[in-house]
């Protein structure tokens, strides 16, 4: 009789993994990181409830799959065990590249760093490690596997990584807009031939229409509640300062975890990603380092990095306010000089690391927030009537709600000291 | 120390309520009567878990409104203990006027009836019974209050009765797409004074309006996968058919409920509502009677009647189909003469009720649903922004997604047998 | 491609059913039924959110039974369609004999019934229409099968008829104390062998004897808080006692539902359930033609009947007191004095249908409730440990608590009008 | 008007807190710091959901006091706005003492610590800052006030402290058996005066016995299946032991973070936590520390801590496994010497700190389990009956479950690593 492991997952309950690939990769060392690594990195700080890892992702991602695959089995697709088993290795390891505060710090440590990319590389070591037995897992991330409806569940604009982690960010924010059925849309999903050649895709059945559209309804809600809040911009702007200010000091930075210091301290390109010390530093860093930098920063000698890292630590942000419009360069100037002289009035400036008069911009800025909750253009959603014709979401739905979904939004926004915007823009 | 009664509401929780005029009317017939009215009508005929009457309804109205007077006080706005419970008063009784399998048969027992006209004259009934002490309750109902946002709360396109009912029925059906953050939206109410005047209403804190917005959304999905989902159609008009066949027959009905058969042998119009003998059958109904007269008609002598009756009790319901464009004339006399032939296969025509070769409408016809989530004419919502200024909720959150909502969504529907439609339209 | 029917439950989420037995047998008159029979009998009129109907229990029982062989199948006991799809249709059925307002009626329709006589007597009718296709199914609810696991998951003290109902029943009327993680025992279900012997039987593994545990405790919790809650003891007393006026009345009931008083003129035993007419009229029975009849006697012109009627109706009940010892014959005869007063001064003596001075037994009465949550003696639950050892549960769990459970709790109580009680005992 | 601040709890839905004492506290670093402490300490590598801190704690538990005192004052006990503040900041930092991963190092890192005895010196600190506002909450906190309900809804058997993390760590772990109906407690709570003196006490109306019954049940079975499951336990000892370590390697242990390596490298006592340096140092340590000295130890070279810091982070845990009984002296040799061959065939034997043949300790050993779910000893829970009188709890619901939650259960364990006790016992 076969092993099982079983995990009490509060979001989708029991996932039970059975001895052999998966749960050999579950206890790799990399795939162990993950439970260090905060799913919404700085979110925990607004949402008190959001202070879970990639890991529970990891592993929603993968007992969605697991659902998905034996309901499309049951419609009528053959799957082969190895297959199955290919495919939820691939959606426990799609976010492995993830580093320290996921999203936040992403470009910040290696330049140009997109995760996915380094999630490619530490999939290839542990491929090497469980002797080549991934190889069907990475063709289905790399979408070269011979049926591509493997890669459209794990990677797509109705995957089983957008299932999970909406449904398991609503759960933790407590931000109900978010919840979405995804049982219900997974019991919908089924493969269908595509015209004129041998493949196939996903297709959703009508009846499942109007799950599909909630779900794209609640992306978007999440998108400007949740993940690009004002104040969850603030944090992360705050977080990425902070860095920029230890890099900008080079030498002079004082010491923290050695692994960061590692990227800090030279300036690592994408194009390096699979030399060994940089993976191998990649692979220990997680968001203890980062947590405990700053708090070692605070207590260091340059006056704007242990400002900046105290606010982090005690959540004492900058402020975040979005705009009606953008701001012409006039009021840029302005809040410029402000920001200077509020930093020359604590003791902020004298710093020699920048050119006099540019701090500023670790703490004020312009930019913009913008998210498109459905494409309308690339591979866009199937959906199959009743007469058994697929048709794209947009013409079985309501056209303009979807229409609506489809449009990019664009708000942008201030970020400045509190006592600054208070005084209006 | 004062005496409560604690009610359990698996909505909303413990909701209590203090002895005195709240709970004397709790404790009445009128009110009691909703505990045999569906809230959904037929709808528990397509979601099995959607067996809910419409006295828990009640109760969560009142719930939320007690929930809502206390955020709008903390928020600064003086409110009495009088002006308090006459609110919740009139949230407890908003729809006491429904009559059996609440909208489905609102125009079939009383000709023009509108639900909340019966609701009028049940609350002048209790009014007598409790000494005038639902006076200031009838004010609010009836918009005749000195402070409008009393009304506001019980009837507007974001008040008490909508707030509990969406929630409700989603936790019923199940369609997870329904359920909205009503607490989020209580705690960002507030009333506001209306521009040259002295005047208040009710606005949503600018932090509220993406709850809003999803509260709109979650009306749609609400609408389109509940309310008027093609086999709650199909059941509406299978109980209508029925209804109207026993009113064709005249004294050849077969007898059942007495109380239902006083409604259906006269035809009492809405301007009768008042006499004594209407008001007091009317208030004796329910969905008992409903059911019971259909076992008998289903054993009566009728064939029409018994096999509508038959199919409802059977939820053996005829088929709608939604189109993507109203039908032609050809379509729709083919359509009649296809119902002819399959009623005359099955023994259903030979009744000398109605003229020959006109009986297919009990089981065919066309018509549409209709529905706007968002009323961007006549009262909008308001939202507050940071800056103190009120805005119609279309300029705060995102443009399109609001117009989206607001464009009245229409989609015309055929209605027949099952073996007719899969011959194809 | 087989066609499927998805049910949305608010308890388990979607329960697909494919074309074949199961969806014949949902589809059945006798299934359907089920709809209009409260799960609670008069539960509701006491957790007002209780309006759920046997319908939904029903597929519940249904729908953890797939889960539960699917879950047997995977630890590695074969299992083959058809026996799974015959264990799916007596988990289906299992309640289909219930009547009117459930467990209430069950002994004043038919002299000593057992509901699960008459489901015998429905499934052979069923069976004949379904050219018997049954007869697996029937040998499984018989425990005539070879393999009795089948009839352990139909009925034991762990059956799926227990799971579904007691997480049901919590999430319907709210009580968060009986919510089962119906999910986590049925994961720890596997199948052993019996010592000694080629059967077999249903095992829990011991990570799930804290699961199993906690069933039991939520039982009894559910028994004391819901099922014998003094409110819903008043009410199926104040409906038993109507019924047995009508009874008493003989010839003298006002007219009502004619099946209903079939039922009630003639003397029906338990040893008639197979007489056609006494079949027929059962499969017709359900809670609308109790309610119909109610408000039939409320109007006729027995007093008694219909204060009694009246008083269910506007759920205006008598008390249910619990008490600490059995009450002494002084006690009981005082209170029967004082009823018999209460009731002249109300006008309701002076019938003749009773000895005059027995009356009071229509409005007074002791008796007591008793219940025990686990039975140590007959079937046990068995545990699995890590061993491979099979030890009962509470040579598992800590034996004191299990022994509490173990111990049956009698209460005795008096029922009579409020203002008697409330002058003291 | 005041301004208020919204937390989104998952647990309890919105939380505010208006500008004042309370809102300052929050925003206190010492407070801050509670977002960095794991709740269920290592319980995170058992139950993946489980990643919350205290810091949702604090806000839970003062949320729940807000509730408990509303509804007090609704029962006729008169409360100042003064003493609410007081009583919610109380709640608020009850834990503001705890450490790195709570419970786990609380005895590793100060000699004796408990850390309510830390609580009141941070107390006392922020009392300073705050000029003296948290005096009376001090007074609640020491049971030093002139109405002891205040300190009992602070710290008793029936605590907002426990109200709030059984329900909260039920949710996060998915235990749904540990689900308390914390609403349905608090609503049945009032305030009754102590017979014999001016004081009073909190009491359970008898309505809620059943309620607070399974809270104690609640919270045996979450003793049992999560703070003491055999992973968490193994957890913890690996955790202590790598501590251990650390420790017995004096100025050998490899450096990491510096706050830790003061309380590694001192042996500081809990008479010394108000001196200035220590008490700095606490408030700055969290679990980053642990989690970044564990990276860092793995890496030095001691191969004892290597190996214990590897598995802590990588979740290779030595095994824990409940005994039926005690060991006896002739199995704990023989483990300790399987133990100290297992070690030398890994290498991990050789290092001079201990004596040789004694370092067996890190990997093995044995010791108990105890936890006693309800106390009918000191202060017990009082119900007040129907007629008035206060009865402790055990005389109110069934004695047998009462009595069983009240005996102290103990489990000796043995803990070794897995391929030792893969041999057996």
């Amino acid at each position: 009789m076969a092993e099982f492991k079983i995990f009490s997952d509060p979001v989708h309950g029991f996932v039970s993994v059975a001895a052999g690939l998966l749960y050999d990769l579950i206890k790799a060392a990399e795939v162990q990181r993950l439970r260090r690594i905060r799913q919404l990195g700085v979110g925990y700080l607004v949402f008190p409830g959001a202070e879970h890892s990639r890991f529970g992702h990891a592993l929603g991602a993968m007992a969605l799959m697991r659902d998905a695959l034996h309901q499309i089995k049951e419609r009528g697709t053959p799957i082969s065990e190895k297959e199955a088993e290919a495919a939820m290795a691939a959606a426990l390891l799609h976010d492995v590249g993830h580093g320290p505060f996921s999203h936040t710090l992403e470009h910040d440590l290696i330049r140009g760093l997109r995760h996915e990319d380094m999630t490619r590389v530490i999939m290839a070591r542990l491929n090497e490690r469980v002797d080549g037995r991934l190889a069907l897992s990475m063709s289905f991330f790399d979408d070269a596997a011979a049926r591509p409806f493997f890669h459209q569940l794990i990677s797509s604009q109705l995957d089983m990584d957008r299932l999970d982690y909406l449904r398991r960010d609503a759960f933790y924010t407590g931000v109900s807009e978010g919840v979405v059925g995804v049982n219900r849309i997974i019991k919908t999903m089924q493969v269908h031939p595509l015209e004129g050649g041998p493949d196939s895709r996903v297709v959703v059945q009508s009846k499942g229409a109007y799950a599909v559209e909630a779900f794209f309804i609640a992306r978007r809600l999440m998108y400007w509640q949740v993940y690009l809040h004002e104040a969850v911009i603030a944090g992360d702007l705050l977080l990425r300062s902070a860095f920029r200010r230890a890099r900008d000091l080079g030498d002079r930075v004082p010491d923290a975890a050695s692994d960061l210091m590692f990227f800090l301290r030279n300036r690592i390109d994408r194009g390096q990603i699979e030399e060994p010390e940089v993976l191998d530093r990649y692979c220990r860093l997680d968001d203890s380092d980062v947590l405990f930098s700053l708090k070692e920063w605070y207590r260091g000698n340059d006056h704007i990095l242990a400002d900046l890292s105290r606010r982090f630590l005690d959540r004492d942000f900058l402020r975040v306010m979005f705009l009606d419009r953008e701001p012409d360069p006039d009021t840029i100037a302005r809040l410029e000089r402000a920001t200077l002289e509020w930093m020359a009035n604590r003791g902020l400036l004298g710093a020699d690391v920048r050119d006099e008069g540019t701090e500023y911009d670790y703490y004020t800025g312009f930019a913009h927030s913008s998210h498109s909750a459905y494409l309308r253009e690339g591979p866009t959603i199937a959906i199959l009537d009743k007469a058994g014709r697929l048709r794209e979401l947009s013409d079985v739905a309501d056209t303009s709600a979807i229409a609506a979904l489809s449009e990019p939004v664009t708000k942008p926004y201030v970020f400045a000291p509190k006592e600054i915007l208070a005084l209006g823009m």
